[in-house]
């Protein structure tokens, strides 16, 4: 599959965005004309910088408002045209997007709208240009893609095509499959992109809230499944058109928008081959190796990564701290056992159970990233690394490295059994892990004999870890576990905090072995001072444990001294009133400082630690086939840490 | 008229809200259900910190899903009002708020609803409590107010009102004036809330995009005018929920909120003379001094504020720099000539005709707040202030003062006539003068002789003035522009800029004498820096000159060596492609660097000088009835200044 992108996807000088777009490793790039508009660089400059960079120059676009309009505008228009038909000559560029009116139709005749874009194919003609012609989806008199085609069809000129856009097509809930019957001849372009589904005006929703394929919820596969089979092999080019991409750092933005069409291109032949017609005399499309000869082939090739199942569960969880008193307190007084030092590391291994804890003594971001943050060097514990128990750690890796995943350093290991590691957006270190079957994980050898672990303790496993994204990486977080780690996200909630709403996404496997919850905390903004860049000190990450006996296990934990987070008595009046408990379960709950929800499924019982750094600790108690993780509590849990941080920044 | 504010509108803890509440003059509030349960503030305490704040206690919020269930829900809910009930009285309120129900309603009934409602209101009675209830916009069955007051009107039970909305009401598009015959003791509470015209689906422009009056575009003071004339004398209380105010400064946000509440109690007297019903033998309402004795009196009064005609222009603009120098150069060569220095203070006056530029020769943002922002202190020139020519500066003073516009310090001022002063949302210091017929200003006569005027020289004026808001202030900016200095918002336009959109609001005068734009920049965000906190540093403001020759003014700023701002060759071949210039004319805007957009009024020609610090500087000529800012151009404008920063960062 040929890759593209728009320049308009990224921020910064049309310079920027072209070496960012070689650097991802794109094989060709969308001209916005603004960004040639703006640019101090001539149209032979940008030239010659593509080719030196190894990209084609695939489409110059838009050019807006051109059919159904009275003769004398047409004519300008054409004038309009021409000029930019000269200026793709100097650019070495052969192909246009056209699209349909939307600000100038006055006309709305068929026959009068052939009749004109087939003078523009003619002219384009004369300078060896291939119009493409796609209609918007708010396009005044053509919105719908089948009327384009039709629009193509009539004027038949080899010059004139059409172009597919997924956000034109998708946000007005066209159906694809006409795409399959097309003319691969007439297909000129094909551009992709996702969206959360919106229910807002289209053209607001396109122009801020496109996000890259695998980012939002339209059915991209089975879109390319469609253009595929049509017989197109000509580029697919991402055109997203989003705030927050607009102003993030150029080269990352061009790498997570890489990585959307690695993914776009696996699910696109996975859907090829369960959707295979019948009688076809084989399934599936090409796949790079050796192609079985009873398969079908396409026009266009699509590659393949290393398959992984979902991850089996959290392998560890790496905390990281240069003062770890607190933490060794906190998981202790937990139930934690501690299972002595590494060999030849500087790290802590506390278990309960299955429930590993990583205690990595080390200053979790170094002295400089600390004062940057405003927090002293090494006193803030962290969330740092998490492993993830696999088939095979060597596969994974090799997939997470073809969807772009920066590989981490060695010497970022906790242990000596060598583990594949990458960085997920929020810098924290994923680590693939060998499972075993009775959930015993073989590196805890390396460290020490430690504590015996006493007779009938209790035992634990995690379920679920909370990490705060920065808000500028919260998408790309989402594809990047769905794409390298075979997580499935969820539809998104917002919760209410003292500091704003809180939106958390949660990503998980079928089994919910795995439970992953990105959380987009607000940029706390005060008296002018933004201190949206320390996220993980503005907002806590935490890890939570499932066991049997949540109120044993708080009971215990209560008489270990353990520091539990404060609830409110007025929660325990609205729990009464919402749900009329048992008097004693009631005051079970109050007396432990317990959390309480229910639905029609089950019942969740949780607590949570206080914090120490940004982490602290939740336990929870899942009954009966209770999924959540006890939403309506969360503003109560993030009222009472926020009230804690402002005293303990008053005091200080 | 009693002004409240519900507590969900702002960012903290319930006891930081309350104080807030103070601070700012509310005279009630009503609390959100769900601070008071994640509080550790006991009912009791909440009770007495209202009273110790003067706050009183108006309405418990929000009650939910009622309404329209089958009998054993109903009585489960019923068991939840008792206990909340209970609650309120442990609080000391007497009104709750009952929404329709949008989760659990499944009976469309209307007579069982009102026997619902009947024993809803009787168990109220019980308990000496009243229940204003609300149809919420995305009500299932109740979704329209004057649906909810017929079911009171049926019910007819002392204890069961209606709460009025505007923002459910408004957002649906419902006819307010029914509201005027509505039984004023059955209108227990009016929740006011404006927003802007959205496209998208109701519940979530209700829950993310709902500002304070003013800020927004529905038509309150109407709504209110109907709701005073009906006879409701009670709580016109703010509910406003937004993502921005939940994340802002507490004080300043409940301030903000205020002075909504100032501006729409002022509009809505207005409204009310204005459309005082035919025979009424007077108009209007009662406002605060000596009625009219012909006047209607209404049983809310409504206080005015101090009355303002718009500015009648700018009368200067003030630039702050510690290194004058670079300012200096760009006015000379611009054609602005040197008046002097100040007789006591150092602060130089630069004049080209009745624009008039001060040059106060110190630190934009001091020191500290340099270092801050990561500039060396003083080398960054920025605007500092604002001096509008006004009919009656003590009253105007008066009026923003009543506005709660914080005072600025005298010592700001760069003369020695008395200016009143305050500080815009941005910290622009704004000045109001005493306009003169003649566009003179007395002040200036306080300056040194400085140069001779030659003969010949051009005049100009301040066309308009470019600031940069904070994102978290600029709806707050908004309504301060329009409560306190009397411009009137215009639709509000996006520009894309290599760094991201940057939101562009115009704010102006009847007769465009005054023309400010409001620009919400981007936060840039590269590599992990934020640096949105230094938005004088990553957005630059400008001031703009009108003259009426601009191409003699480029030349001879061209012949005195102007730095103007490099326009790329690409933008003038795609200027000729879009209309179709006269080719000398073409090039002369090439040669001078010249800018030109032409509509269906009129032809805007203008140039941008480089940037010093912060600022730089415009020429515009409007030529017949152009009213925009060139605003195809603005791309240009940002590509190019970003282009020259970035080379400025590699280069340091």
């Amino acid at each position: 599959m040929r890759t593209g992108i728009a320049t308009v996807c990224l921020s910064g000088t049309l310079k920027e965005k072209m070496q960012a777009c070689a650097i991802a490793g794109f094989d060709g790039i969308e001209i916005f004309e603004q960004d040639l508009v703006t640019s101090s660089l001539s149209p032979e400059d940008v030239r010659k910088m593509a080719a030196d960079l190894g990209l084609t120059l695939d489409l110059y676009q838009p050019f807006r408002d051109f059919d159904s309009v009275p003769e004398d505008l047409l004519a300008a228009n054409l004038r309009r045209a021409e000029a930019k038909f000269k200026l793709m000559s100097r650019l070495g560029m052969d192909t246009i997007l056209v699209c349909s009116n939307v600000g100038t139709a006055t006309v709305d005749d068929d026959s009068l709208r052939a009749e004109q874009l087939s003078r523009l194919a003619g002219l384009a003609g004369d300078h060896g240009i291939k119009v493409a012609y796609e209609a918007l989806a708010w396009g005044k008199y053509v919105n719908d893609y089948e009327h384009a085609h039709r629009l193509v069809e009539t004027v038949d000129h080899p010059n004139l095509g059409t172009c597919l856009d997924s956000f034109h097509i998708l946000s007005r809930d066209w159906d694809t499959a006409p795409i399959e019957s097309f003319n691969a001849d007439k297909i000129f372009f094909v551009q992709v992109a996702d969206a959360p589904k919106l229910s807002m005006d289209v053209l607001s929703w396109s122009r801020h809230y496109r996000v890259f394929p695998g980012e939002g919820q339209f059915e991209l596969a089975k879109f390319m499944g469609y253009v595929v089979r049509a017989g197109y092999a000509g580029p697919v080019s991402l055109e997203v058109f989003n705030d927050v991409f607009r102003q993030s750092d150029v080269e990352r933005t061009a790498v997570d928008a890489m990585r959307s069409l690695i993914w776009l291109e696996e699910q696109s032949a996975k859907w090829l081959d369960a959707n295979a017609p019948a009688g076809a005399g084989g399934v599936g499309t090409v796949v790079s190796g050796p192609a079985a000869p009873a398969r079908r082939r396409y026009p266009m090739e699509l590659a393949t990564l290393p398959q992984v199942a979902e991850p089996a569960g959290f392998n560890f969880a790496e905390v990281k701290a240069a003062d770890t008193a607190g933490l060794e307190k906190l998981l202790g007084q937990l139930g934690f056992e501690f299972n002595g030092r590494h060999r030849t590391k500087d790290v802590q291994l506390w278990t309960m159970g299955h429930a590993r804890v990583i205690i990595n003594e080390q200053d979790p971001a170094g002295p400089d990233a600390a004062a940057l943050a405003g927090v002293p060097a090494g006193s803030a514990p962290a969330i740092a690394a998490l492993g993830f128990d696999v088939d095979s750690p060597v596969i994974a890796a090799a997939r997470a490295q073809q969807l772009k995943a920066p590989a981490v350093p060695r010497k970022s290991q906790a242990n000596e059994e060598v583990f594949q590691g990458f960085a997920a957006p929020d810098s924290t270190e994923i680590f693939l892990c060998q499972g075993s079957p009775d959930g015993t994980a073989a590196w805890t050898h390396e460290f020490g004999a430690g504590l015996e672990v006493p007779a009938g303790a209790r035992s634990a496993v995690i379920d679920h870890v909370n990490l705060a994204q920065p808000w500028q990486h919260f998408d790309e977080a989402v594809l990047f576990y769905t794409s390298a780690l075979a997580l499935e996200p969820q539809p998104f909630a917002e919760v209410p905090s003292p500091s704003g709403l809180v939106r958390s996404q949660v990503m998980l496997t079928a089994d919910r072995a795995v439970r992953l919850v990105l959380n987009l905390a607000p940029v706390i903004q005060q008296d002018g001072a933004d201190t949206g860049t320390a996220h993980r000190t503005t907002y806590q990450e935490h890890i939570a444990f499932a066991v049997d006996d949540l109120v044993a296990t708080a009971r215990e934990a209560r008489d270990r001294g353990l520091d539990f987070l404060q609830i409110p008595a007025n929660y325990y009046e609205d729990l009464d009133a919402r749900f009329a408990l048992d008097p004693a379960f009631l005051a079970t709950l109050r007396e432990l400082n317990l959390l309480y929800d229910r639905d029609a499924d089950g019942e969740f019982l949780h607590f949570y630690t206080a914090t120490v750094g940004s982490v602290f600790f939740e336990m929870v108690e899942r009954r009966g086939g209770y999924d959540g993780y006890g939403a309506p509590n969360a503003p109560v849990r993030h009222a009472v840490q926020y009230d804690h941080l402002h005293q303990l920044k008053r005091a200080t």
